[in-house]
This record gives structure tokens, sequence and C-alpha cells, in this order.
């Protein structure tokens, strides 16, 4: 009783502290214009240059490919009241002296939000503003977004580099909520030997993907993820994305209860840093492929807030 | 009335030369199993290897990349039956004390075969039957095939070569029912001082999709494309893949009007090469961009037929 | 200047007319809650009692039945953003010693708001506000509305009333922006020789709907239909609904240009009336049936905003 | 081991026998033209004149109206394959000085077969000819059906008998796979002192329904249902449709394991008898309400198999 007590006193006394260090989005005159301009659409996607290509491209050394995609499936774990449907249209058409058949298929799907999945601008507000503070009711129309679409994004093409949490942390899956935090980081650059670059795609492995195939309940109650300390810190980094083995990126719940996936924000809202989630990395964390060059290709649905991918690792 | 008597004296005449010219399916026996083996699933996709991509990757040595992705549209150029539906899923959100708020949009499509798309191979019969064979009744499900879908062809990165038929005409864009022969692909080659490489990504310029954004309904009514011979001789060179801009690859109509886009058949059901179709090359022939690498991540859509997809070259 | 300044002076002179004659939603404390209760969900449908149904039996003598809605077609007249696609899944299964076959087909569609529809209170607001003052972000999910829902409508079985605007003008079709006026619609019922009740289905006969299978384009762009004051006059006369022969139900555009479509919240949001709209009327106006039980079966979608509908008038 | 070998003589005697009872699809000669002519779309249907409407009408004594129809949700029960997706389009819109929103959905659904239904003649097939032997490769197209479409039934009014093969049995509900059989149907019948005329609604009360909200996956499993001898003999009284409380119609799995739903057959196919599925009784049983004006209105969608309904009984 009396231990529970103490305990209570200092949780007390402590919580004004930790209260002070939650996190709350930046006002807009911090934020906007974006230091890629007040036009810009594109944010750390500006990073892709033909340089960029290049410094990617001598990565490239045993022409070695790695799926960071996954299978589409109507039965993949989804966050709540999305979905991925999807009809085979057959035609028996026997059609000539060819005898000519053809299939086709119709989806209907949040296609921009399932399976591994690259975030754009719109996906994410604060209050009712976007990145570069373009206000949600200026842009937006019912089918699609006027400014920010994912169609302005393209190929990207840059030096990937795996953090591989879950490795420094010797497990081979971090635990339910568990907060990386900046140390946890730099402690995994540090081991794996690395540094960050400006305009490196920042692929974060958790573990948490090997419950993809096999717990999609699990994969999606909670997860473990960046803490908005170490989602900045890596902002500052000046990355052209960031990718990890999870849906929300942020630790989820995020330890402030008060904050719905405040990470988000941070990305794409406040710093214009595309995401890139539900990747599939246990192979290149696997074979510790650390370095690497990253290609994804973005659909350009017009208007849209994010595709769905199919990204890879070369070596 | 004499003059048509012999018109039609000179087609009697010319019949059975005309007939033999033509073009029929081979007998089952002629392409079972494939050169790639009976239970094989990924046709020409197979030429895909570190190698492979090392060839490519010494190819970019500026580091320009090319879109060859069109913007998926609501209103872009549809085959019959196939529309892209998209509709904006706004959240007002305002979760947490950062006010977060989430948009995203539902997508109802042909999505395997619409915009610029990569062609796989349930996509295509000759009666009942697909590539190696495989029986359509024996894979089809109502939610998508057991055998042969996209998800197996994974990234493809290869020598990209494009052979630019209306340059070698001197013409922006060829006429709408223009065949391509062999002499035309071997002229082009010949003029663009190259020659094919088993695994290449073979790109055909016509000039075609210049329409896409300007005259839908041109584009689709007929186009130049391939003859059945060209067809042929380009899947003897063995590539990866056939990629052209436009939908039909094949000449449109076919010269002989008992054919039923033929080509389609040659290179996914006989050959087990995919195709790429309604590619934007209009910066590519632009500046005389021949050789490079081509990038394209088809999605996994678990059993589908093809994929949407934004590929890109690399030089 | 001073001819610039005598025009400001004539619209300010002029000012209070022109807006008295227009209209403005009432304040909230002036229709809620509702003649129906504060919790009531059904508005005007609870005119649907016993004796309701008996007084509409009463009208069914020669057995004679007429059917009020349209086909339902991917060509017919959408309002912006809806359309109605429809694809068949064939299957050719063969299935046990009997052979059976069974299809079946896919719809994507606004079901709610396209072709012959009924409209419900979650359809149409004052601000965020609907009938009986519900707040829209109170019952609004993405899947649904919590409250107001067509599922609570029912089967709706009344005297119905057809009023012929059109033969009271001697027209087969009223101009495109005709304003129906209250003399106009007390004008017909004194030439058909009937009067309304409360609980009726007053069903208006604008001639419109000819348009709908030979210029949809027309058919949208305006209408003829009702002026604030005639739908405030049939409010009050307390019907269980109203249908029309066009799809906005109020004369588009409304003659006042700062109001849009006043009609649809004078009925649906503060009088709690349900609407019935793009009636096919040709053959009732045609044989002069002017009193008959009329029924309606809105599908029970669970928090939807309406339902497409295949009405029926019998006598 | 002697006992047992005697049994499987004995199955061995009689399996000819037992064959012989099992059904057959009649022969095309045997079942086309129809007796409602060669050109006929509406089979039963036709029973639909203004006497059937009278009759139905004379039956209106309360003014009582009970819904038969389920609320139409994505978590209902479907058979496999099915689905109701719905989605709400929030519009913020605050148009005009009235400040007018705006709400509609989009469902995306196999909406002929799901809920409460009424199914159309192109629905199922003997092999692959439809209702008065039309062949389906001569009707199909991918958006519909060009003949046999539910478009032509329009709504249906006429006398509805409810027989309740249940109370029959003294329970509240058949047992999984209980097989209703002739002498069943005639029992109920006699219990409840009616007889069938041509042209009745026949709906039949297994209480199956009441698993519909409670146990959607027993409810799928199996049902108790007519033997194709009770469908033939229903088919005898020449009704103008069929509606029972669970999705088959027949017993599932039918006694003879070779069939698949060969009650389907019977009604659609061989004798152009709508059925009327997932019917909601347990009122209609509840207050033994035995005879009653039943209406349908099946949607009008234009080539389609069926439609899901909201149909009612009124006495």
């Amino acid at each position: 009783m009396r231990v529970r007590a103490s305990v209570v006193i200092g949780l007390v006394l402590f919580a004004p502290h930790a209260h002070a260090q939650s996190w709350a989005p930046p006002a807009d005159s911090q934020r906007c214009p974006s230091k890629w301009g007040a036009a810009d659409q594109r944010g750390a996607g500006n990073h892709m240059k033909p340089e960029t290509v290049l410094r990617a491209t001598r990565l490239i050394r045993t022409g070695e490919v790695f799926e960071l995609g996954r299978v589409l499936r109507t039965d993949m774990p989804f966050s709540p009241g999305r979905r991925f449907e999807m009809e085979v249209k057959r035609t028996n058409m026997n059609a000539g002296s060819n005898r000519r058949g053809s299939n086709e298929e119709i989806v209907f799907s949040e296609i921009g939000q399932v399976g591994t999945q690259f975030d754009g601008f719109t996906h994410q507000t604060i209050g009712d503003s976007l990145y570069n503070c373009v206000k949600v009711a200026d842009v937006s129309t019912r089918g699609g977004f006027t400014k920010l679409g994912i169609e302005h994004v393209g190929t990207l093409m840059t030096r990937g580099v795996l953090i591989d949490v879950a490795a420094l942390k010797g497990v081979s899956m971090l635990p339910d909520t568990y907060p990386i935090t900046v140390e946890d980081l730099q402690g995994a650059l540090q081991r794996q030997k690395l540094t960050l670059q400006p305009g490196d795609a920042v692929i974060i492995n958790t573990g948490w993907g090997r419950l993809w195939d096999t717990d999609g309940a699990r994969y999606l109650r909670t997860n473990p993820g960046l803490t908005t300390a170490a989602a900045e810190w890596l902002a500052k980094q000046d990355p052209m994305l960031i990718g990890i083995d999870n849906g929300p990126v942020g630790v989820t719940p995020d330890p402030d209860p008060n904050l719905s996936n405040p990470v988000h924000q941070i990305a794409l809202v406040v710093n214009g840093i595309h995401l890139l989630e539900n990747l599939k990395l246990d192979e290149l964390a696997g074979k510790q492929v650390y370095e690497f060059a990253l290609i994804v290709q973005p659909l350009k649905i017009q208007g849209a807030t994010g595709s769905t991918v199919a990204p890879t690792a070369v070596r």
C-alpha cells in the first residue's frame, strides 16, 4: 500500500514533465511554406534527381532483386473500412478463326491505401490543413484532389538504407507496442556501420511484418513503431521517404493517449515526407542487406491520396 | 463490268496465296510444354536474372528518368466494358489533441486492364487454353486464377530498346491501320544502329500515343501495330516483354478479317511473352533515347490477368 | 459616378421587397422537435396506418396496375457524380448430374439516388442538421447513418392523387424552368375535381419525364418544378409523400439564384416528407388516372439516404 | 461380415429403384416452348392480371401490413462470392444562402442476389439453356442479358398463402436438412383449411429464418426445404411465385448427392416460376396469417438475373 502510494505520488510529480514531452502539431506559420516552396506538391520527392538515381545505381553490384511488396489478397489485413474485392470477368469469346478468349477482373478497393502502400500528401491533415497548408476544402472533389495528388510523385529510385531495430535488440520481432527511440535508430545505424544521407529511402525493420500472413488481427491491433521524437529526428536527416513493415509507421497506440498517429502528421503534413507501409522486409533483414537501390513506382491515380505499390530493393 | 470481273478473277487467283499468309494458332503439341518448362508460370519473365539487372544497370549513365505510365483518369480511353471510377472518402476526424484527419478513396475498375497496363498470361486464350496449355476451367475461380496470376511476375528490370517505326517512316504518327512489318522493325533497328538481345524489353513507338489525351475515340477505333509476322519475328528474338504506345499491340483491325487480335495470342499464349500497353513514349522518342534500363513493377494482385503500371525508362 | 450611385440606391430600395419573396430555412427552434416527436425517424411516413391502407384499397376497383418506375440502365440520366455500373457474373458450372448453371451480377452504384428514387431523411441537410435537428456528425459513419436511415420507412400504401399541372396548362410538357405555383396546384385539383387529404401521396405531373429516354442532357439541365411557396403549401396539406417526374422536385434553377434546391429542404429537412423522384407518369396522365392506390417498397438499406424503387399505382 | 455383405447386396438390389426416384432435368422438347408461348419472358408472372389484383384486394380487410423483407446489411448472410459493401458519400456543401448539404452512398453488391431476393429467369440454367430454352450464349452480354431480364416482371400483387410446415410439425423451426414432402404441403394446407388457386403466391414457412440474425453460418450451411417431388407438385398447382424463408428453396443438400439444387431448375428453368427467397416470415407465422395480399416490386434492373426486394403481406 505504502509503496503503491509513493508510486502514485511519483507519477503525479512527474506528470507535468511527461506532458511537456508530448507532441503538438506546429502552427501553420512554422511549417508553411515548406522548404520546397509554397507551390510545391512533391515534398521530399524533390530529392529525386539524376544524381540521386546515379548514387542508387552505384549500389547495384550483384543484380540481386528483393521484392518488398505484399501480394494483394481479399483476405489480407486491412485498416478498418478498407477492403480489396476482386471478381474475374471471364469471356468465352472464342473470337475469330483464331478462337481468342479474353479475361479481366473488376476490383473494388481503397486502392491507394491497401497492401504495401505509398502515402501521398492528401492522405493526412492537421485539422483541415494538408502539406504546405493547402486546405482540404479548397482541393477536394468527389472524384479526387485537385492538388497534391499521388500522380505528381513519379518513380522514386534512390539509395535505400535498412535500419534493423529488431536485430539491434536481438529479436526477430519487436514487442507489441515497442516505441522506437532516436537512440534505437542511431544504435542500429552504428551497429550496421552506416550513416544516413539526404535523399535516402529510410526503411525500418521491426519484424512486425511476420504477422501479416499468420495473425492479421494482431498485426492490426497494435504495433512497434516510431516515437514522435524518433520521427522528428528522422525527418531532420532529410530522407526522400520513410518505409516500415507495419501500417501506421508510428508506435500504436502512441504513448500519449491523447495523440492520434502523430507520426503520420510529422512525416506527411509537417515535413512533406512520403511513407511506404506494410513492406515485406524479411528477406532483406535475413540476408542483412542494409544498403541498396530502392525503386518504387506509385500508380499515377489522378488526385489520389496514395497508391498500392510493389517496391523493390536491388543490390 | 469487264474491269470488275477481272478484279474478281485476280482475287480468286491470289486468294490461296493470301490465305496461306494468314495466321492460325499452333496446335497444343507445338507450343506446350513451353520452353520454360511444363510447370512454368512466368514465361519470358524468366529472363529476369542478376545478369539481366546488371546489364540494364550499366545503361544508366546520366540518371535521367522517363515516365512511361499514363495518369489514371476516369475519362481516359478504355477498351469496351472497362472503366476507372474513383470516389474520395473524406473524413473530418479531427482526431486526438493533434487534430488528425485522414482521406482515402474507393476505386472501382478493371484495374488489371486499364491505363498503362501489363498483361499477364491469364488474360488471353486460344479456345479455352492459356499459356503452357493450362485450361481456363482448371484454374479460374470467381475471385482470381489459381495459376499464372500476375503476382508471379515481380519487378522486371532489363535493357530496354525503343524501336521507333514512326521515325523510320519520317512521321510523328503512323497511319490509322498501318501494319508494322518485319522489315519495318529491322529497318528501324538498323537506322538506330542497335541489335536486339535475348531478354530485352522491346518497346515500339508508333506515335499513336499522342491521341491518348486528344482523341480517345480515334485512339480506340483502329491503330497501327504489329502484323502476325512481325510479332512472330519479335518473339524469335526472345525478348522479356514487348511494349507499345497503343492498346492491342497488333495492327487493328488485323488485315485478315477472320482474325481477332492474333498478336495477343502470339505473345501471351504461344510464346509466354508479357505485353506492356498504352505506354507514353513521346519523351523517349523525342529525345531519341533508344537504349535504357526499363523498370516495371506490376502489382501483385493475386490471380489477376494483369496490372495497371507506371513503368520507367532510366538512362 | 453619379449614375452608378443611383443604381446602388435603386438596389437598396428594392432589396427588401426582393428579399421578402425569397426563402430562408427556419431556425432549429421553429422546426424541432418535429410534429411526430423528438425521437421520430419516419416523418410523414407515420401516416402509414391500417386506415390509410384501407382507404387506398377502396380505390382499387378495376385491378389495373401502372408501373411508375424507370428501368435501371447504365446510360440513364444521372445527377453529377452518380452512376449505375453492372457486370454480369456468368458461371458455366454445369453442376451436378442436373447440369445446373447460375448467373448473377455485380452492381456499383449510388443505389439510393439513381433511377426512380425514394429520398430518405439523411439525404439532405440545413447546414449540418437533418430532419428533427439530428446532427450529421452524430449519426454518420462510413458505412451508413445510425439514425434516420431508409430502413425505417417500410412499405407505403396510401391514396395517390395525380396533380396534372401540364394538363391544366394544356401542354404535354411544362417549359424548361417553369415555376409551379400554389395557384397551379389548386387550379389543377379544381379541374380534376379532387381535394387533398392528410396522408395522401401527392404526385405531380409536369410532363418532363418524356425527356428521360429522349434527351437526358436536357432532362438534367433545368426542369419545371415547385416554387418554395408551392412546396410549403403542399407540406401544409400534410401528405405522406410528394412525387414528381423530375429529379429535383423544385423548379431548377430556383428563381432566387442564391438558393440551392430549397424544396428538398422544405420537404425532407423542415417537414419530414419523403420525396419520390424521376417517376414515369405518362400512362397515368394519358389515361387521366387521378386517384389510385400508390404502393412503394423502399429497399431496407441499413443507414442509407434513399432507395431506388419501382413504385406502382393501382386503380 | 456376413451381415455387412447382405447390406451391400441389398443396396445393390435397391440401387436401380433409388436411382429411378431421383430427378433429372426434362429434355428441351418436354419443356419448350413454355405454356406461356415460345416468345414469353415472364412465365408465371403472366398470372398478373386485373382479376388477380382484385382477388388480392378483396383479402385486405384490416389494413395490417407485414414487412417480409430483410434489412440490407454488410454483415448479413451471403451465398459464397456475394457481398453488400456500402460507403457513405458525405458532402459538407453548405450550398447557397440556404446552406444545403447532401449525402448519398455508393453500394457495391450482387444486388440481384442478396438479402430478401426475387429470382429472375436468367439466374439459373440447365446446361446452357434458360427458361423457354433460351441459350445463355445468345442473350448474355457483359452488362446484362438481352432477354428474360428482371425488368420484364413488374409489380406482382396476388393472393398470398402461407404454408406453415413448421407449425404442422409442431416446431418453431424444421431440422437442418428436413426434406419437405408433398404430404407435408398437403397436410399443412389441410390443417390451415386452405386450398391453392392458380396464380397464388405460395409462401412456405420452415422457421429457418430465425437463424438469419442469430447464426448466419448455420443459416447458409444446410437448410430444410422442398424435395424435387414437392417442388413439382407445387409447380402443378400453377402458382405465380414460390417464396420461402431460406435461400435455396430446395432442401440443402439434396437427398440425392448427385443433384445441385434441382428445385431452382424446376421452378425457374422448367416451369418459369419466380422464386422469392430469404423472406422474413416470423410475424406472419406468429399471428397465423395464412391468406393475404402479397405485393412485391422487383427493381427494373435492365438485363439482371434478379432483384433484392422488400415485399409485403397485407390483410
